[in-house]
């Protein structure tokens, strides 16, 4: 629970905070959720990082990232049927329209949810709760190749 | 990629940075905003970081977190208000009613809004603006017990 | 304001982790899309880190932050529309409308965008994606002054 760093008189071996980063592309095959937990979980591990925190970013604004449930299937199909109403496509509203019908759209979806997402790390654990899982929220209707920096914080 | 610290000639006076975790529980009344800024005060100032960075974050996918205006009430009302009218229970949109008509809703808005928050600590105090508060949003109808890590990182 | 960490007994090649922090103010014309993608990058150059994070954090409930597409101006354009419309002003469901009919709107948005967000940092850049920005976010009318703490960690 208690970690902190005690400083006066540091030994070799003593622990010290470091870090870690790495990028990773996740092939898409279209909208939808795609859980990224284990990648997540594999890059603290190889860290080696016990007590600290990781941070996901996703390098787009046509996807982004949100932590929902991974238990029902049916949460995910719900969530990306809720979005799709909110923000429709061919909507008469929006003047960016060269890039497709779904580009639009995918831009306002990426405002609504998050681009960045920092979890906590205990005893090298992601500390998600039981039901959460990390996901790569794809926006785009056609498969794209997106780019997800991990970086993690800790000692 | 890999970049840990090492000190050999470290000497002491030396600050480093160091860090700090917890996790809290908060039992909630059903659907609302409850404000957690003194607990996260208090817990930043016993790390004793005079100069940093504060995570809360929700391991929940039916709760969530905001900053939002701790002066008049009714911006915590209407904030309600706008979320459900939002994310109406009963959509027929949505599949996943199993757990009541809330649960969907609940995730919804978790989406909507944060898992987690990073707020920076300037003389040993959260960096917050005069009139914002952090916030635990529980989005389901029953009291629930609801878990918040808090972590720091600083010097 | 600066807080590098100097290191006294310190040796060419150790590299060790510190933090920078610093606040500036935006003063905006009104609901719209600032962007701020060069005051942070401009910070991080001059804290000298080259592998880490930044952390922007908006000091407000009414004005947030977000990253969207830098190219196409439309895109802005068309996101500030999705809002307005989302989130109408003069809407009978709001009862803190002391503040004009532009203010809980403006909260309303900001819950759904963000508050803080961060960015890894590598070579001494934001890695943002070839198309990301980072914008502050107006969502009230008039103009105003909007503080926003920049808070780097790495080494």
């Amino acid at each position: 629970m208690f970690a902190r760093l005690d400083t006066p008189g540091k030994q070799d071996g003593d622990r010290l905070m470091h870090q870690d980063q790495t990028e990773f592309t996740f092939s898409t095959k279209g909208q939808g959720l795609y859980e990224i937990t284990r990648d997540a979980q594999a890059f603290v591990a190889a860290s080696g990082i016990a007590l600290g925190q990781l941070t996901a970013f996703c390098r787009h604004t046509s996807a982004s990232l949100v932590i929902q449930e991974n238990a029902d299937p049916d949460v995910q199909r719900d969530l990306l049927a809720f979005f799709r109403r909110l923000v429709p496509e061919c909507d008469p509203l929006f003047v960016h329209t060269l890039e497709g019908p779904d580009d639009m759209p995918a831009h306002v979806k990426s405002a609504l949810t998050q681009t960045s997402i920092t979890i906590p790390i205990s005893n090298g654990r992601l500390l998600l709760g039981t039901w959460q899982g990390l996901y790569l929220f794809e926006h785009r209707v056609a498969p794209h190749a997106r780019k997800i920096v991990l970086h993690v914080v800790g000692e």
